[in-house]
């Protein structure tokens, strides 16, 4: 949730750690501050505000020059966002950085008040800094351990002792960091896009171990301080390709990035009117003797499972549910070894699907994740894993990861009906032809963009906005209307056309603006009976479709008509437009659509 | 959805139809229209608004005399609110009322057109009052057959034709309609609540058959004009059941009704430490040889189904899906003779519910519902039903209905427990007596009224809030939410508090109401640290709890402590409390609480 980075070597740090920082910004960022090593001292700058405000706050400082420190932009969860909360957070001898929550913050805090420590902030980061401190008597190994033994909940950890200048010790549980080395010195980050300016080749920090770095490298250890090599990953898209290109913002470029997206992720997986997960290593057992699906994922990937959930429930009459992680990891769910579980995430790093994920495997269930980040938490722990191929996605806002997850549903579903037999081939080739035939409308999509800026503009001072559709189309308006609330502020709900009528239609008034989404054939007489209820109450209705809507004019205000499909696959174009529309609408509403307040863009924490 | 009444007798009608409108003004109530027949001609008086504005317009005109005519209160669907969309609407020779959605009315009306028919209104009842004209040469039961061959979709009909005085034909599909006979004549409406002055004994007009009433009573035909028999029913609550008594609104007085509605819901059906269903008539073998169940309903009624759902998934480790009824009837839904489908609903005659009880029978599955109202169709068509005791319930916005619901999913869940040798007796002794300590807590929430009142007036005048929870209590966040948001108008969504870093965290900002419910000791500390987040971030948030709350003191604003009970139970009291809060927000509003804009109590339209 937060950024993390460290640097130690031969080069002056606070550029580093600055810079590192500002290509991390997008995973928390309410607050940042760096901490330099210099002679007998560490000089700490911090602030309230995104990087460019620590950016300053530091050129207006004298001295900063040292090789060896620490950065971190802040997700705030325990504590409000002040300079005082802002990390990194200082205790005797320890200044520390972490991404994660301390659970048990409370106890700990109450302990170390008995020893003579008061904390200056509201964070539970202070207290894990106190107990470390508290702990260490030389040996940062003996202190680490037995934080580590103490703590409870998530954390990635950088941390500076006072008296041994130029080295930096890390240490993870559920939280990510990835380490780099080269000839230049040692690096940390929470996420290999602060690192690509140096190396792409990386590992992955294993939970319950120590890193240890120094101007002359990295070195890993046990717990107890065995050494041991690291698993070395390489990364295959470059620097570049995390910029803006020519676009104004990175979830713009996001969403005209999904053509090729759909294609890296679905073209090389089908192959003769069939899914061909080869190159993927995935077995076909996997997709036999399953008696349930259930999908669990958060967010905008949860939304990808309510698609997939339609889609396996329709086709193969398989029963699906889909689970929030949060809801499932707690809810003691019902699997065994007929239960295929799919996980859903681009990160590979979400807190409650990783939990998720290892519960499932406690329990015996067949695991396969959908994940865009490689050599990803989630991606490591399942039986199996297809990636989507989207490339980095920076905006907070999902796009085009979305609409691969969804591939990877369409995908998976494939391989169900061929793995047990619940298509013939002339169906599956149908299935093929029809599946490309959808990608391939999202470029068309693309160009309407002029024409759903202009719908947007008409929307754009409202305060609430609802998405109605029934069957797949409820999905595709849950994610249209998660779009919307969560970088223009619209309060906006989604809901199946027909649960309408029992109680959200009294906040229909007169300009509300409606969504209706409509690529469902045979429930298209029923939707638009609803949406003739609201239109009858004065709804703004903006259609969108890819069905021919010349018996219904005079019911809408604006149409959105993408090219049609095949009812099964009405997903992707309709999603995009969706995308344009929420992204416009922000855009007029003059607010930053890649850096929502309060979001973050991998959710490591709970 | 609409509300109808019709008379025909020795008693001025005018009268009986507007009172008969203000009984069921719950049932729909944009605007309100009467025929009256008088010697040669029909004077109709119709106008948007309220009842009391036809009555109004009625008592300004001059002569409405006459002891035979028709009436109806609108809920708008087809056309806007207007005068000419009110009804009873005149085609030719007929004048007719209409509860329901023709849904064929484009066709027909194409077809009508070439016969010279035009429309004044936008309405697809007048369509049928045209297409009814254009069948009718005199004989009623030709025209009727062949109108009720015609139209698609659901519909209740009074109808009077001009040259039969006295006389009121009327035929139902789908959309309810009671009949009444007196020693004054005979009555028609769309449910008993209307005809409670007159009698207590009356019949439900079967589908696919015709009601001919002539001052001297009420015959019912098969649509081959063979008189068959009604089967009687009576009713066994009286008229000022439905009167407000000494509360300010219906829907107070229906909160304070539930320690009553609950006691006569649950009593009967606990003895001896296990649940009695012996009373019911429902037989043992509904409960065994299950893999699965799935719950159908809509609105407050869904959300007992995920009451349910928790309560027999963690309990009993069955698998429950719950489904809105709307998107049910529609999914191809998987069921088989293992599947026990649980259909909820206070009026026993929501539209989608029933086509989704009759699909859930179709497939064979075993179906039971959980119903109010007595021989309504979903308890006559269902293979058991288990009735909730609540009484009628008047206001809009269900309460002492959603927890009579709730305790019949808990006593579903016992029994299945037995059937199936779930739980030992001892640990069915246990729930009885865990379940019957949870009811007792309603009544002492209901002491906390004034406290409660004012937490409401602190956040009255919000334009958004959200309901947090997760698990049990994210089900009992639902209700809250739905509660809130259709009366007061408030732009409320329910979350699941893990999901909210999901996106719609980024519409918390400072004041922001957050209502977290915690009766759930397993999530508790998980959501407490959802809860710091949002407070993090400046919102006024309102613990609902009956957990000891002495360890987060400083990170909620304002407490409802509700009396502790069994984890499994906490949905009772918290529900009770938020049902408070959301009533007296909307008084503090100024809005009408029973009868909020848009909606109808019993939702007998798709």
């Amino acid at each position: 949730m937060c950024g993390i980075i460290g640097f130690t070597g031969r080069l002056q740090v606070a550029d580093i750690l600055i810079g590192g920082l500002e290509r991390l910004e997008y995973r928390g960022y309410d607050s940042a501050g760096i901490a330099v090593r210099q002679n007998d001292a560490t000089k700490i700058i911090k602030t309230t505000g995104k990087v460019a405000e620590l950016r300053k706050k530091a050129s207006e400082t004298d001295d900063i020059e040292g090789t060896c420190g620490i950065g971190h932009t802040r997700w705030a969860t325990h504590g409000g966002v002040t300079d005082i909360n802002a990390h990194p957070h200082v205790a005797g001898k320890v200044t520390l950085i972490h991404n994660g929550i301390i659970e048990n913050y409370k106890e700990l805090s109450a302990a170390l008040k008995d020893k003579g420590y008061t904390a200056v902030s509201e964070t539970d980061t202070e207290v894990a800094a106190m107990l470390i401190d508290s702990l260490y008597d030389g040996d940062p190994f003996k202190a680490l351990k037995e934080a580590d033994q103490q703590l409870a909940g998530a954390y990635g950890f950088c941390i500076m002792f006072e008296d041994r200048p130029g080295e930096i010790y890390c240490m993870r549980n559920a939280s990510p960091l990835v380490a780099v080395s080269t000839d230049d010195g040692a690096f940390i980050a929470s996420d290999m896009v602060a690192l690509l300016p140096y190396s792409k080749d990386y590992f992955v920090v294993p939970e319950e171990h120590i890193v240890v770095m120094t101007p002359d490298g990295i070195k890993l250890y046990t717990m107890d301080q065995e050494e041991v090599a690291p698993k070395m990953l390489h990364v295959d898209w470059d620097t570049t390709a995390a910029q803006k290109g020519g676009y104004d913002f990175f979830m713009q470029k996001e969403i005209f990035e999904q053509p090729e997206a759909l294609k890296n992720t679905v073209m090389p997986r089908l192959h003769n009117g069939r899914a061909d997960f080869s190159a993927d290593n995935i077995s076909d057992d996997i997709f036999k003797d399953i008696n349930r699906v259930v999908v669990t994922a958060c967010g905008t990937a949860m939304h990808a499972g309510l698609v997939g959930r339609h889609l396996i429930e329709s086709m193969l009459r398989i029963p699906v549910t889909v689970e929030l992680s949060s809801e499932f990891r707690y809810m003691n769910p019902i699997l065994d070894d007929h239960t295929l579980v799919i996980v859903v995430t681009q990160s590979g790093e979400t807190a409650d699907s990783l939990a998720a994920l290892r519960l499932a495997n406690e329990r015996g269930a067949k695991t396969i994740s959908i994940v865009n980040v490689k050599g990803s938490s989630i991606a490591r722990e399942s039986d199996y894993v297809l990636y989507t191929h989207a490339g980095p996605e920076i905006a907070v806002a999902s796009t085009k990861a979305f609409s691969v997850q969804c591939a990877g549903m369409y995908l998976i579903a494939l391989k169900l009906a061929e793995i047990n037999n619940m298509m013939t081939a002339e169906e599956m080739a149908a299935y093929c032809d029809a599946f490309q035939a959808a990608i391939d409308t999202v470029a068309p999509v693309l160009e309407m963009d002029e024409q759903i800026k202009g719908i947007a503009e008409k929307i754009k001072d409202t305060f609430s906005a609802f998405y109605l559709g029934r069957s797949l189309d409820y999905a595709i308006a849950c994610e249209g209307s998660l779009k919307l609330k969560e970088i223009s502020y619209v309060n906006s709900e989604a809901y199946s056309a027909g649960e309408l009528k029992h109680g959200t239609i009294s906040l229909v008034t007169e300009g509300v603006p409606i969504i209706a989404i409509a690529t469902q054939e045979n429930v298209l007489p029923k939707l638009m009976a609803n949406v003739e209820e609201v239109k009858a109450r004065g709804a703004h209705v903006i259609m969108v479709t890819d069905k021919d809507m010349s018996s219904y004019e005079g019911i809408y205000d604006d149409l959105i008509q993408v090219p049609n499909v095949d009812d099964r696959f009405g997903t992707f174009g309709v999603t995009v437009a969706l995308q344009l529309l929420a992204y416009h609408v922000t855009v007029f509403r003059g607010y930053d659509v890649d850096q929502p307040r309060n979001l973050a863009k991998s959710v490591t924490v709970e």
